[in-house]
């Protein structure tokens, strides 16, 4: 193998980990993501910055965590000016493309008042997270807000699958047993098969996007950002998929009567939201497990054919391949729908990675503990590129070491996730002020600890209870309340870094003498008098010495004549 | 008097609170500023969220902490897009416009990534803080690094005052005993004349400038910072001020032996400081105070030229007008020079208000005990105009209530203040990394709290040591222990507090129910079937109805059809 020239940065949306056979599905079998690790590395302990798509999207694309972009829900803008994946390998000679989904909502209050075109391509660029968007599309058409008739749908229609929505009509849309179509947005009829044919779904039509754009790119080294709609709901597959599995395939649920027994009033909250309820009920998670494994063995098959569609090009060879998620699903674990909380199932993600370099060899195959983040992507890639590290604006830190085997002395001891949960029922049930409506976990490896605006804290212990079903956030045993005592402050530690002194790299505040250099340039701050200054400067290096001639002379002047007459 | 319509935004720089008689000092008169505050409101207890001038000024331009804005130091450009007072402003219709310093770092970086030509007339605005440059002027001629020729020295020159840096020259010098011109930034010669005369030194020019402005001002409501250099050094001042004060007029110092023994190691560092050094040496600080009090004198006399200007022109009676300062000064207090930690000589500083509005009446002539914060005037400005609060980007509170003779339930129990000394020589001496480099002061009226990244926190009860010379941040008295705990837990929760989400009003989260309009909008999650779905919109409010008349068919078809036939 050789060096890195580009990188396919593969994105599921809302890929629970345990759902690949690599990271131990019984059931599952992804043979092509499976042949994907066992040429890179399985990272086991990936964490999503937030659980909800738009904020853990907008930390991988700016390797920043939801407490510096700011971008803490599905409808929050990221700000225009923060820098993203793109705004950093661009000067690098790499083109960041866009396939897919991002989530992203314009500033465009922000592009407005900075006098930005938003059709222009910085406002492009801002609206796609920094990404060139070869091709736009978030799913779920034409709701999304993005683009009410997309190009997929257009695609469709000259495919001969027609109508005002062909997506709803076809793609979202299952035929019942007296013939009636029925819309896959409803969890009842996610165990049926889509109307559309497998090769004009959602999965393929994208992965096949992403060949047109791989075969037209030409020399420049790209950065495409390969990012999946599936499977996501709506929870509805085409066949072969739909009959693939049953609910028998599916793990078992993992849910505890104890859980729903006095919960932490957020989660109980939470449990209360109508995705969590009907979840609950008897047969619906039943229901829906057949699609949403159906779902991802259709990613795995589309794994294969891109992965084919490289190696031919001989790809494979210069490309590092990522393949990851933007948060996973509860499915009806923990009394829950969606992904509001950060379980497991929902915080921890799959992550593969391929890195041709041969640096890479002695890893190949392996697995690796180590806890890594979203934010780490975007460092990965500017490493890759061969940038140097900035993190006064990236949070997060490069993977490569790990890839090439070696171990970080000083590679974090815990992970972060947050939660704005102010746009949700739960926090309308509780009646938080958006403001307060937070949660933010730590974990470090062990204890999961959830400190909650205006609530008593949530504490898991992994080790003794893997599948978190014991809340003991409000134990008093000495072990948990130290552990709860250490992880509040470890989080204060972390809410506190100074993570908006991004215009000025912390090497540039490192490599000079300050103070010297002020003075050399004329300030002279607490200088008595000429002898003070005279001798100061014997101590200055060369390399201070101001080149303005104005300053100079000045200087020159006020250590040496002690003084001029006074018409001089 | 009447309504505001203008804002007379007044700062001095490195001002003390403690240096003008309506604040008790009992040689230095400042009949002018008595005579504001007599019409206003005094705050006696107003500070700074840094003590160092950018980060300082860039809180009182954006309204945001220094965590929040990031500009924590002087070098440190305030990012492209960062919210200022003239972007509130300005679609209110108000033009806010700068006369004076703002020690304002341009983001050029920023500012091409964002295609911003830095001379157009956003640009100009990003690089201005977001104020109209009616005139730039930084002082320190030409060492400020923001122009090396600016207007004053221009200006001198026409007025015979010439040379290639006339400042230097005529300004900032003195002739000494001998007939020879000697630098005013040598503090031994503080308590000379400088050479220029008093009316074309550089706060009556200034205070001219300003005047200009006003007089072609037209009709649109401004918002004028008229942002003096001084008292700032060089402590030197023409006559008559020259000659106005002796060393005991001064204040006694405040120092004390014990502050020496075994103090916290940053600020033992601190003290180590060049200027710290130099005005702890016997004699030093008897020859600046003729010259710091001189220059604050001098100020309050061009007060008076300005508010009888404003007189004569019925401007007083609709002009707010706040008088205040960036920082204060050590001046040798606490063995310090400069202003680089958190005692009360430096991060409380004067703030007169006087608002023209009628209810404002009540409140005239009185004292404030209130704490508040320089982030607190951006706010106060929105205010003043009808702007609705903007608390997403505001960190900062309007004082209006305060001037109305109103106490808001809620307002804050203590104040914050923040010091990145990255740059400095201590962080050099000590060891730390840039990113460890801060210093965070929390202050509750009476404790105050100052938690020091990798070393032990400092400690003062300023109700038995109002001078603030016993540091007891590690006694392990029982109530010292408590406070330090309770201000560590309450600098917490300001430091998690939610600051970057500022591309979306809080009020519109709270005013929507999100999610049954994005249900409405089609977008329909955890619903098992058509019946679920048509019980729920039961529940919907027309206004959610969406206007996309495609989502409207789906849904209506999804709810009243029970489904069509398979070729509808």
């Amino acid at each position: 193998m050789a060096q890195v020239k580009n990188i396919l940065f593969i994105m599921c949306d809302q890929l629970r980990q345990d759902h690949l056979s690599c990271y131990g599905h019984p059931h599952l079998q992804t043979p092509h993501l499976d042949a994907l690790a066992a040429r890179g590395v399985i990272f086991d302990r990936a964490y999503v910055q937030s659980p909800y798509c738009g904020p853990s999207r907008m930390s991988y694309y700016t390797g920043r965590y939801v407490h510096s972009h700011g971008a803490s829900w599905n409808f929050v803008p990221l700000k225009a000016g923060e820098m993203t994946i793109g705004d950093h390998l661009r000067p690098l000679g790499v083109r960041s493309v866009l396939v897919g989904k991002t989530h992203m909502r314009s500033d465009l209050a922000g592009m407005s008042r900075l006098g930005i075109d938003p059709d222009s391509q910085i406002g492009v660029r801002i609206a796609e997270c920094g990404f060139d968007p070869y091709e736009r599309d978030d799913g779920i058409h034409p709701y999304s807000g993005h683009d009410p008739d997309p190009t997929y749908s257009n695609w469709l229609r000259e495919h001969g699958f027609g109508g005002d929505n062909p997506w709803e009509a076809w793609t979202n849309s299952t035929v019942d047993d007296e013939g009636r179509t029925r819309s896959g947005w409803f969890l009842k009829y996610s165990n049926r098969a889509a109307r559309i044919p497998d090769e004009f779904s959602e999965t393929p039509y994208i992965t096949g996007r992403a060949m047109d754009f791989i075969r037209e790119a030409g020399e420049q080294p790209w950065c495409l950002h390969l990012s999946f709609i599936k499977p996501h709901w709506p929870y509805i597959v085409p066949e072969p998929y739909a009959s693939m599995y049953t609910a028998d395939d599916a793990l078992p649920v993992k849910r505890s009567q104890e859980e729903r027994r006095d919960p932490h009033p957020v989660y109980g909250a939470m449990m209360n939201h109508r995705v969590s309820r009907t979840f609950s009920k008897d047969g619906v998670r039943e229901t829906v497990m057949p699609g949403y494994m159906g779902l991802i063995k259709q990613i795995d098959d589309q794994m294969g054919r891109l992965f084919t569609f490289l190696e031919e090009r001989g790809l494979m060879e210069t490309t590092m391949i990522v393949f990851t998620s933007d948060h996973g699903d509860y499915l009806g674990d923990h009394w829950m729908g969606e992904k509001d909380l950060f379980h497991e199932q929902v915080v921890r993600v799959p992550l593969i990675v391929v890195d041709p370099d041969p640096r890479a060899d002695v890893t190949r195959g392996t697995r690796c503990r180590a806890l890594v983040e979203a934010i780490d992507h975007a460092a990965t890639f500017l490493d890759v590129y061969g940038g140097p590290p900035v993190p006064h604006i990236l949070d997060g830190r490069s993977l490569r070491p790990f890839l090439f085997g070696e171990q970080p002395a000083d590679w974090r001891t815990a992970v972060i996730s947050e939660y704005d949960y102010s746009f949700q029922d739960s926090r309308v049930e509780l009646g938080t002020k958006p403001r307060d409506a937070w949660l933010r976990m730590i974990f470090d490896g062990r204890w999961k600890y959830v400190l909650a605006e205006g609530y008593r804290p949530m504490l898991f212990d992994l080790q003794t209870d893997p599948d978190e079903f014991a809340d003991i956030g409000a134990s008093e045993a000495p072990e948990h309340v130290q552990a709860r005592q250490r992880l509040h402050e470890a989080l204060f530690h972390w809410a506190r870094q100074p993570r908006q002194r991004v215009t000025i790299p912390d090497g540039t505040i490192e490599s000079i003498e300050v103070q010297p250099r002020i003075a050399e340039g004329g300030i002279l701050i607490g200088y008595w008098d000429e002898d003070d200054l005279a001798q100061a400067r014997q101590h200055f290096k060369p390399r201070f010495a101001s080149r303005n001639p104005l300053v100079k002379s000045t200087l020159d002047r006020l250590t040496t004549t002690q003084g001029e007459p006074h018409d001089a």
